[in-house]
């Protein structure tokens, strides 16, 4: 098996770049200063080019070829079968695109920061377009044949098609937005969530709550960023800027991808079997921890009393737990309820769709943007700022992502139902603060696997069925239903 | 020029794969949670293996005998003679022990920082004793008939031979041993530097105190570290919990090493006229901060009203003057006056010598390291912490680095005579704080030129004379005998 093992070599040489490249990110988005950024550059793209040389470089090549007729074990299989995989997509990039797009998403990251800082679109328009296109050039040389937004999807969730996204989005749209109809009438006063609360208090209860869940600090961080991420071994960032409760939820998300991270086999580091399976399982595990775990009532029993008495906060636990839930149509996607926060994504889903085949142009992105709010939310963004610019994904030429987050929210609530079933007691757990139970299934089902199964196998093994919207529909509908008396 | 330009291409690649191990290495020491060493680990030893084989190729042997015979111009000369110099040593070191030597220095700093919290040296011991013989090893394959130390040594100063820094470093004992005997009686109380103050404020005025020199925020930082150093594109640390002087002098010494950095041709980066010139030169730019501007009179005439009215220091200009020079042996280096302190490089440039020659053994390093001081500085460090542990460098790998701390004060001293003789009224700007000028002849005679020549040519042509301890000697003679009326 000395083919095997140095396949697996080669290869991990190709990710642990690809790991320096997320250190790298994490550092330009939290702690590096703009002047470096023309070292940053260089730095990035040149990691990007080698990464790239080595995962298509002949060696790799012979050493698949050779282990086509090896009987390997399931471990083996999976690791050959991922990265094939890898090996052929990125074989038909051309290494000057490669590098192209890296130093477009490093320009195009600080152009996007700036943009946002001055609310001014015209600044990350060059860039955003370049992005686009150098993306739609990517998805051309990977399969001419398919769409290129399909093989753009596919970077991020190569188990679902935008055929079966669309009719799960679908499915989605039909029940929330009648549900949505039926409580805009109703009245919860949330004035309370724009109360100031001094950072360092705040910055005390984000790293206690993250810790309380079961994030290891002793692994990772907690900083601030332009927008929350999870990066460089489960580091994970909030903001302070946007409200306290944005930043507990921030938190509790990312605390959730920081928790898969920490948790997925460190003797595989590197390797299929180490790594996330999908995008959309992982924002599964970050929107468990964040809607399903940190916006429901057992949760907040525990941990209100600190935080309300932390932050000074003049409601009782009730009430509290119906501002954090309120439905209303928000400028931000971050900052949505779990009723509205697909629509958010359906609007990104098309408009990804559009600018790509050309039927939306860049130039009038803001206008698209601002005129499908308003037709889908109600309301229309006052600045670009916090409308077209809110998010960081296109800069970093994460085209096609936006999906996996609803896919993410939908799977949770599977995953939710069936550790509901698993696990005695749940509820009373929760309650208690006491997590053990559910992060050791979710490592058993989930962590622990890697990419030995595909979103839908390892989602079937789990839950005992596919990937699908019923628990997410039932889920939403009984939460909101006792929410507004429905 | 194809055959040049490739060259200069492939060996960037190389250059700025190092580049990106010193942006993990600032990461590591700064900001990254021990949890995550054992990624950080096979991070940078995939990137030294890389880079070695980059810069170790056939590609890069082919290039460099191309260019033997071509007609290069005095920029291209420069480039080649460094890059085939690199190439050279790096090739006669096996890929195995590059990887070896690389996860050893990151499981030492790591012990090293363990050991010197809990004061404890048989917790850094095994490192030490590996990073000694793995060194040696890589010595003895560049050239195994040369002595292994001066082998070393050239990584960090090429142009001075261990016989010729032997030589300074005598003329420098010679003459600061007895005017060292003849201060000790004197009495200056220092005590103040003992006083607390709030580490916020200190933060504050460091950074003030960064920013007036000249270091430039918009592409570095400071933070902290448990050793003061100087990595990742000019970012500086420092450290507050040995007293608020040594944070001062510390961030001088780091803005010193910033500057230098941050004014390297940008046009050039990665390439040797984009690179320092040598260790000496670079640690001449931190000690000329520290020590000739940071440590005289007219830079505190201008700052101290300042830092007294910041810090609530109860004391003159003059009194405070003769404080942070008073002569008196002190267990750490990096806090020792102008005078002692090259007693302290005495002593570690023996011990080197003597860990590589074997006549020092490694588990007697403490009693031999307590043993010198007591002889040359007539004090007992009462922990190892305060003694041996006190500096990074060897968990780093860095041995031969230590003499060119001493080179660096006497290469200072030298280019501050020299300054003081091209600029008008330079203490006078000084105590404007004003030091545009001399920042501007530092560009033009140091910065600027990167590694085209090498340290002696480099201080030749700024000061008309070789490097020599002349002005070293007699800086600290006029300074000393003054404050201490002699």
């Amino acid at each position: 098996m000395d083919n095997y093992e140095n396949l697996l070599n080669t290869y991990k040489k190709s990710t642990i770049l690809e790991s320096i490249g997320e250190a790298l990110q994490w550092d330009q988005e939290v702690m590096m200063p703009e002047g470096a950024l023309p070292i940053r550059s260089q730095q990035s793209s040149t990691l990007a080019a080698l990464k790239h040389d080595i995962l298509t470089s002949d060696e790799m090549s012979v050493l698949l070829v050779s282990l086509e007729d090896e009987d390997l074990n399931s471990d083996q299989s999976a690791n050959v079968r991922e990265i094939k995989r890898n090996f052929t997509r990125a074989k038909k990039i051309p290494n000057e695109l490669v590098r192209e797009l890296s130093e477009t998403t490093i320009q195009g990251v600080e152009s996007w920061k700036i943009a946002r800082q001055s609310n001014d679109f015209k600044i990350f328009l060059p860039s955003l377009r370049n992005v686009f296109a150098l993306s739609t050039k990517v998805a051309e040389c990977i399969d001419p044949n398919t769409h290129p937004y399909e093989v753009l999807l596919e970077s991020y969730e190569q188990d679902m098609s935008v055929e079966e996204i669309q009719r799960h989005l679908n499915t989605i749209k039909e029940h929330f937005v009648p549900l949505i109809a039926r409580i805009k009438d109703q009245e919860i006063d949330n004035s309370l969530l724009t109360n100031d609360i001094d950072v360092k208090k705040q910055i005390d209860f984000n790293r206690f709550i993250a810790k309380a869940i079961g994030y290891d600090f002793s692994k990772g961080r907690l900083d601030v960023s332009e927008h929350p991420f999870t990066a460089c071994y489960g580091r994970i960032t909030t903001r302070y800027n946007t409200g306290w409760w944005s930043a507990i939820s921030g938190t509790i998300h990312e605390a959730g991808h920081g928790m898969y991270e920490h948790h997925l086999p460190l003797k595989s580091f590197g390797l299929p079997l180490g790594q996330y399976c999908s995008m959309s399982i992982h924002e599964s595990q970050s929107r468990f921890w964040e809607n399903n775990i940190g916006k429901s009532k057992p949760f907040w029993r525990k941990f209100f009393p600190n935080l309300s008495n932390s932050y000074g906060l003049d409601v009782d636990l009730e009430k509290f737990y119906k501002i954090i839930n309120k439905v209303e149509p928000n400028l931000i996607r971050i900052e949505a309820d779990e009723l509205t926060y697909s629509l958010h994504i359906i609007l990104r889903f098309e408009i990804e769709l559009g600018l790509i085949e050309g039927t939306i142009k860049f130039e009038e992105l803001p206008e698209v943007w601002n005129q499908k709010f308003k037709e889908y939310l109600g309301i229309v963004p006052p600045t670009d700022s916090l409308g077209v610019l809110q998010d960081i994904h296109w800069s970093w030429g994460n085209i096609g992502y936006f999906p996996t987050y609803t896919l993410g929210s939908m799977i949770a609530a599977q995953l939710f139902a069936a550790a509901e079933d698993a696990i005695p007691h749940l509820a009373n757990n929760i309650e208690q603060g006491n997590f053990e139970n559910l992060r050791s299934w979710l490592n058993d089902n989930i962590w622990c696997h890697g990419k030995r199964y595909l979103t839908k196998e390892l989602i079937r093994k789990a839950t005992g069925k596919d990937p699908a919207p019923d628990d997410y529909v039932d889920y939403l509908k009984t939460k909101y239903s006792e929410i507004y008396a429905l």
